[in-house]
């Protein structure tokens, strides 16, 4: 039984609770819940469990939980543990995290993960901060305290491309990898390659909900390089930020420049690639021209894929063809399945990778 | 300390013992070679672990091993599972199966896969047979004994599909997939896209050592059908044969097909699909026109894609950018170290996908 500390409760956070409980019985672990923090609508905790059911009414609603905040996040995820203190010994107390980030210093959800694992809780987050900023600092803490910190939701939703290398390529060194891993650019660039100019696209995806309102983050490319910190960190044993990546966004795409790449039988992409020729690994966010019939080329609105570049296989490829709130939801069960799964290990023996 | 019996020794067993050889340090398990069964050049067997450097020297050079073959290679494995008893209740035994297989009756490999887990080994098999004409038994026998019986290599040689979803997708409903599976057809049809003759084609296929000197299985789709059977199997829970498979070949194909497809800006490709629509899953081998933007249309020779359909995450693709013996031979090692990774946990606790 895995009792869970959700820090942040907005969209992802409820589509899991509801998707966990849709999920009941094809899933090899039960859980409850036992605390919800949220930013603005207080936060609640009990021992025996929370009616999550009631958790989702208020909040959908709009009201706030009983309790108010009182200091920030951090500090009550250092308390809920220490409360909850033997069912963490056990290993059985989990912290998921799905708060709000400041993508350009990875915060809070860097001092939320730092104080669960400290707590000794285990963590699973979609942020994709915590491991673009400080995913050696953080994964050391987690092993010293035998702890799992997983984040499959951070990149690609729940296609699971940090799960594929761990679980089921054992003994591989990937070298290298090139994506397209952001959806707003892909449909902007999509929609471009159909005609449409750059800002009406803009505005219809952000009238759809696809965009943010401020869509600074990801047409200047700030979130595929976050991803790509990320990716460089856990599968390349790298020890980058995303101030690491060389980064262009797509703000200067303009109608002519599709017409002209579709004259050559090319698409424009954003593109991320690392790669280590030069010794340590480099890593890019770049728009760059790939043939129509190239696994990217293809590419439409949320579809993302990555070609992952091993020493034994030569490239191994993943293709999102539909992604979505469930999708970053689902990264967040199996992450927890993981967790499950590995507390029936002997803990002297448990297989880690050389990036874990 | 894994204890391997290798059943046929042909190259892909070759190849998998030189890269145990060479990943010995990067894996999570560490193994000898106790028995090695060949078709026509005698077999070893030794305790203590034989000198796997001199099996591959002798009979690297045609030469045979000291032992004859008496009487059938499955008795061989009952009695050297009997030898090895003390190893096999441990869980640590495993039959590595390589042999040459009949497509069309899955023979001999299933009658070994059989030998092998009533004798309480493991199973580790790049051949499609046994899953493809007996999984649901084979799969049933090996629970019953507590083992496991893996085949990574059976389908798109170490690209990780059989893997990925039980490993990386818990609690997923896979309702179907679409995929280029077989590399032999996808090279003809690439050469006739530029322009080759058919016959031309399939003779330098031959020439080159990618299709068999009896092309038949591959042409006619018959080793297509055998990978439907065991993807459907395994992924959906059917219990099909090749032969349940609805299958077309590819040798009626002309340049002037190619050329009126290429024309519409379409690609011919040999698809395997399979869908549940009807109830029961259906599965295909179908010469089909696809987009040259498609993720099939863009497959060039060794190249293998599989879309995998998903209650939960719509499409998840999986693309082989580079195959070959030296990806399938990863595929064995992969299996080993599964089955090494859950040595380690308790095994009551054991977390089954619903499909094993």
């Amino acid at each position: 039984l895995l009792e869970l500390i959700f820090v942040g409760f907005g969209n992802v956070a409820r589509r899991t609770v509801r998707l966990l409980e849709q999920m009941r019985g094809r899933l090899p672990f039960d859980w409850k819940g036992v605390a919800v923090i949220t930013a603005r609508h207080g936060w609640a905790h009990a021992a025996a469990g929370l009616d999550m059911a009631a958790v989702l009414e208020v909040l959908d609603s709009g009201r706030s939980l009983a309790d108010e905040r009182r200091g920030d996040a951090a500090d009550l995820i250092t308390g809920l543990c220490s409360l909850r203190s033997r069912v963490a010994n056990d290993g059985r107390l989990v912290c998921v995290e799905t708060t709000v980030l400041d993508i350009r210093a990875g915060e809070p959800a860097t001092s939320h993960v730092r104080a669960a694992l400290s707590g000794g809780a285990h963590v699973v987050s979609a942020n994709k901060g915590p491991a673009a900023f400080a995913y050696r600092a953080l994964a050391d803490l987690a092993e010293a305290r035998s702890r799992q910190f997983l984040f499959e939701g951070a990149v690609m939703d729940g296609i699971p491309v940090l799960n594929l290398v761990r679980e089921t390529l054992p003994g591989v060194v990937v070298t290298g990898f090139r994506g397209v891993i952001n959806s707003t650019t892909n449909h902007i660039l999509t929609a471009l390659d159909r005609g449409e100019a750059f800002d009406a696209a803009l505005a219809r995806m952000q009238a759809e909900g696809i965009a943010e309102s401020d869509p600074t983050l990801d047409v200047d490319g700030w979130d595929t390089a976050a991803k790509t910190a990320v990716l460089m960190n856990v599968l390349m044993g790298a020890r980058v930020t995303p101030h690491d990546i060389e980064r262009e966004g797509i703000r200067g795409v303009s109608p002519a420049d599709v017409r002209a790449a579709a004259a050559r039988g090319e698409r424009l992409r954003l593109v991320a690639s690392a790669d280590c020729d030069a010794g340590s690994p480099r890593g890019r966010v770049r728009l760059e021209r790939v043939a129509a019939s190239h696994p990217f080329g293809s590419l439409e609105g949320q579809q993302n894929a990555i070609l992952i570049r091993t020493d034994l296989l030569g490239e191994v490829g993943i293709l999102q063809r539909d992604g979505g709130l469930t999708q970053t939801a689902y990264a967040i069960v199996s992450d927890l399945a993981t967790i499950a799964g590995r507390l029936t290990r002997a803990p002297t023996a448990v297989v880690r990778s050389p990036e874990l």
